[in-house]
């Protein structure tokens, strides 16, 4: 067997030298350099910097938010369960409604996926939370629709649906017309639920594994 | 707001459609174009199916397992999060060990990463298991030395570490050396749980989606 690193420390400082050595990160502030970092980190692809689609003030609303214990509503258990809760500054809930026993009947009354039904029982959550979509373009496009519909705004939406149906449109869709929310997105088909969570972390710590 | 396709069945139906169209699947007999077709489907890259690497017997060794009732055992919660459980034939347990609580003092005392440990723990379950790794390289490259050092053989080894360091030395170590196991396993840097569950669907059900 060939040697390897088995280090944690030394592991995540490699990780993410390579990354600053290899990504295009200049066009980004210091915020949204330790988010960029950590969604490379996630899919092991430096080129997907320059997909990165995001408004001027997303980092600093999506921290905000947090700090201030808004909770973070995903689409997926996967999404959720890549989140690190030590990371979370204000004992922030994790919320995923898509296995709620409500989903599949509300999925049947509007005509839509379970992952778009799963989104209106976020409704007494979302005023200034963090929405976190890894999976389903039918769950960021519903969210844009309810809000178009007066729903109550997120801070900011994180949108990293993936696939070949939607996943491209629903995130050209949000970065066009954010609807007054900060928003950070992965424009085209790559995305899923751990540069979701990634993105998640990335607000809640930056790159603390960097300074240790 | 854009019209988009709110039908699950379609969505899939077009998913899958869109990677045989696109993706070169002829190296692949009809169980591991499932496998191919789930995994690229997972991350949103048809070109993946260019790196997949595996053992002839992969796909047949993967699914008996499932059918024998082994149990999948995952390094990381995101990768047990994303098996679609309805689809296991076997009743089958998924096993992440990684938050067992005697995962950091092992850590400690074995030198190596608190994934790499998890995998000790694996020790009573692993005999003829499916190995579902989405997240650590160190998990891997460990699981091959403890499989030197006399540890009991799973009956297949999906190998999706993801990452900068080590992730793509581990799964060429795999495919150099699979140590008499049956494995799959994507070249290179990308990976990740969404693709590691995926193989695991893939075993478990083929593309049941397809068929409706």
């Amino acid at each position: 067997m060939r040697p390897y690193i088995t280090d944690p420390a030394a592991i995540y400082a490699e990780s993410f030298a390579t990354v600053r050595r290899e990504a295009r990160l200049d066009r980004f502030d210091a915020g949204m350099q330790r988010m960029a970092i950590r969604l490379i980190h996630a899919c092991g692809m430096v080129e997907v910097a320059d997909r990165i689609a995001y408004s001027p003030d997303a980092y600093a609303a999506g921290r905000a938010a947090l700090e201030a214990g808004k909770p973070v509503l995903c689409d997926c258990e996967m999404a959720g369960a890549g989140i690190i809760r030590r990371y979370l500054p204000g004992d922030n809930e994790v919320i995923v409604t898509l296995n709620d026993p409500r989903v599949p009947a509300l999925a049947q009354d509007i005509g839509n996926t379970r992952s778009a039904a799963a989104v209106e029982l976020w409704r007494d959550h979302i005023e200034g939370a963090v929405v976190c979509i890894g999976n389903a373009p039918t769950a960021l496009f519903h969210l844009l629709e309810l809000i178009d519909a007066g729903f109550p705004k997120p801070a900011v939406i994180l949108g990293f649906p993936v696939g070949f149906v939607g996943a491209a449109e629903s995130k050209a869709e949000l970065a066009a017309d954010p609807r007054g929310c900060a928003f950070v997105a992965l424009r085209g088909r790559r995305g899923g639920s751990a540069m979701a969570s990634a993105s998640v972390n990335a607000l809640a710590a930056g790159l603390p594994e960097e300074a240790r």
